[in-house]
């Protein structure tokens, strides 16, 4: 492991000739850095998800215009090659939006050469940063007011919304990474969340990394260790938010946000304002992607499940915007499940 | 795989000269029975979870004391060695009342000799085999009653339950395949039950073996499957229940029912009265088990966490009796949540 402090963990980093990303394949065992200089090698590395996190293939999806570009200079390629390089880029993986947002929007620079194309994708980067800093702060000073405790919290989190999933700091583990900078964090249950072990391979290596006391947890213990009074507040983030506060996030969230209701703690979702979805209404109208089945019925390639078995995969669920006490993003906190709605709030 | 049917899987078998075991930790994989003609295999057997579910370890350990018998006779034990080696089985898995109570009630009968000791143990299983059939034509009744739908029913699962952790037969498995056997199943969805795998490697066998359709889903899954309308009633077992109906189950059995109460779908606890302990009078005396970190951040003894991370290993949690909306035993179905306290009507 190298000694880089949270503030300069960056998944994915410009050198000046490429990319360098942080190969979340091989964490936690391993903190390894891919060189990508060519478009191919990024593709790769977004379908392999050596980069994951909406946030973060967004970044890297900025920074491959850039790739297409210095390639297409020493491979002599025309404007088409050039375009269809990127459309390769884009696609990578059609369900994180971000993607697409990204490219396009740095892709627009395109023809006025590689410093306005690298000037863009810093922005983009720049801005992720700073809300993940302006999330962290607004979720810190809400979460202290509300809970009124003497004392460091009890957090428990899901998935990984860290420094890995975005441009850097995070999102829900940016709020954690606020309150600990405070000396305000006692100790972080960190979801193991099956089937991927985003939380025990990414979440509790980022935890590790920063020096912050967590322990891993099966994601079933979530409820019960909220209901025995071992949580303070739970915090996790969002891959979209409807108009009404209805959150879609990793499969497993609702679960969580049912517990804190019924204990009467603060469930929180924290997420930049580009994850609310004005267009949709109602949670009802979020496609719930479903995944290979082989990701449950099987372990690092062995089957554990009987032969005649199917898999049931559903990667996300959605969380009433009723069980959403506060929904924190750059531009200030909203009680959603007190009546701030997004769709009344954020147009 | 055998052609045995589900009337005939039996765990815990006494063959006229031991045990034969059905071998749980080679499952999904393989169908082995182990012979069992000496205590210290037996011992060895309950302790490797060759055998486990209380039940079906408490059958095990009355058909131990005939097992102490024949070795003695054998080894020309005298009455300490035999009382020695039956104390031996009786400790090997302190947390499984039922192990203590079963060997308890048979080896009262040691000095009446073999007849008389496989006579008792016989009458363990044949009661528990019994208690299970009652409870699944108990629970299928009312179930169908309650939801009064005019199709096959979708149900959710969680953990093992069925014959392999008991005498036969099983408490919710066995209402699910009662349920079955009417041809009134349209799917199970079987939580796969971190982190032991239950769920994937011994309910989903169960199932495949009696071609009930089903499939497997990680646990964090439950709450969103339940919220979508996809689950017409949860079944579980129980390890505990108070006398107001609070319920010590496996990790992640609140979960469901927290989501079940949301739904306004059944939540149904199926145990034998033998489970339900008036001398608790709510789930806040339950201790609960913390297994060994190891389980969660381990898979297969290769690390899956980092090597700083600590783990969180609650075996159980506890559901609220207000949340239970029906308990069924063998004597009947109370309806916890409405009212219907095991406190008041079990004494």
């Amino acid at each position: 492991m190298t000694d880089e402090t949270s503030q300069d963990l960056r998944a994915v980093e410009w050198t000046g000739e490429g990319l360098s990303l942080i190969d979340q394949t091989a964490l936690p065992h391993r903190l390894d850095r891919i060189a990508v200089r060519e478009v191919d090698q990024l593709v790769d590395a977004i379908v392999r998800l050596v980069v994951r996190g909406a946030p973060a293939i967004g970044a890297a999806g900025a920074y491959g215009v850039a790739i297409a570009l210095l390639q297409g200079e020493r491979e002599g390629w025309n404007r088409d090659q050039l375009l269809a390089a990127v459309a390769r880029i884009r696609e990578a993986r059609p369900t994180a939006v971000n993607l697409a947002v990204c490219v396009d929007r740095v892709a627009r620079f395109a023809d006025q050469g590689l410093a306005a194309v690298l000037a863009e994708a810093d922005a983009v980067v720049r801005e992720d940063l700073r809300a993940n800093h302006d999330m962290g702060v607004h979720g810190a000073d809400w979460l202290l007011k509300r809970t009124a405790l003497d004392r460091p919290l009890r957090i428990l989190t899901h998935c990984n919304t860290g420094a890995l999933a975005t441009a850097g700091w995070g999102t829900a583990l940016g709020v954690i990474r606020e309150l600990h900078s405070r000396g305000l964090v006692e100790l972080v249950h960190a979801d193991e969340t099956r089937p991927l072990l985003q939380g025990s391979r990414l979440t509790a290596w980022e935890l590790a990394h920063d020096g912050i006391p967590h322990v891993i947890q099966a994601d079933a213990a979530a409820a019960g260790t909220i209901l025995r009074g071992e949580i303070d507040a739970a915090i996790v983030g969002a891959d979209r938010i409807a108009a009404n506060g209805d959150t879609a996030n990793k499969v497993g969230t609702v679960g969580i946000a049912l517990a804190c209701a019924h204990a009467g703690i603060p469930f929180i979702v924290a997420a930049p304002t580009t994850t609310v979805d004005l267009a949709t209404a109602t949670g009802d109208a979020i496609h719930i992607e479903m995944r290979d089945e082989a990701e449950i019925l099987n372990w690092s390639g062995l089957r554990t499940a009987p032969a005649a078995s199917r898999g049931h995969n559903p990667a996300f669920d959605v969380t009433p915007g009723t069980l959403v006490t506060a929904l924190v993003t750059e531009r200030g906190v909203l009680e959603v499940s007190a009546g701030e709605l997004p769709g009344d709030r954020l147009r």
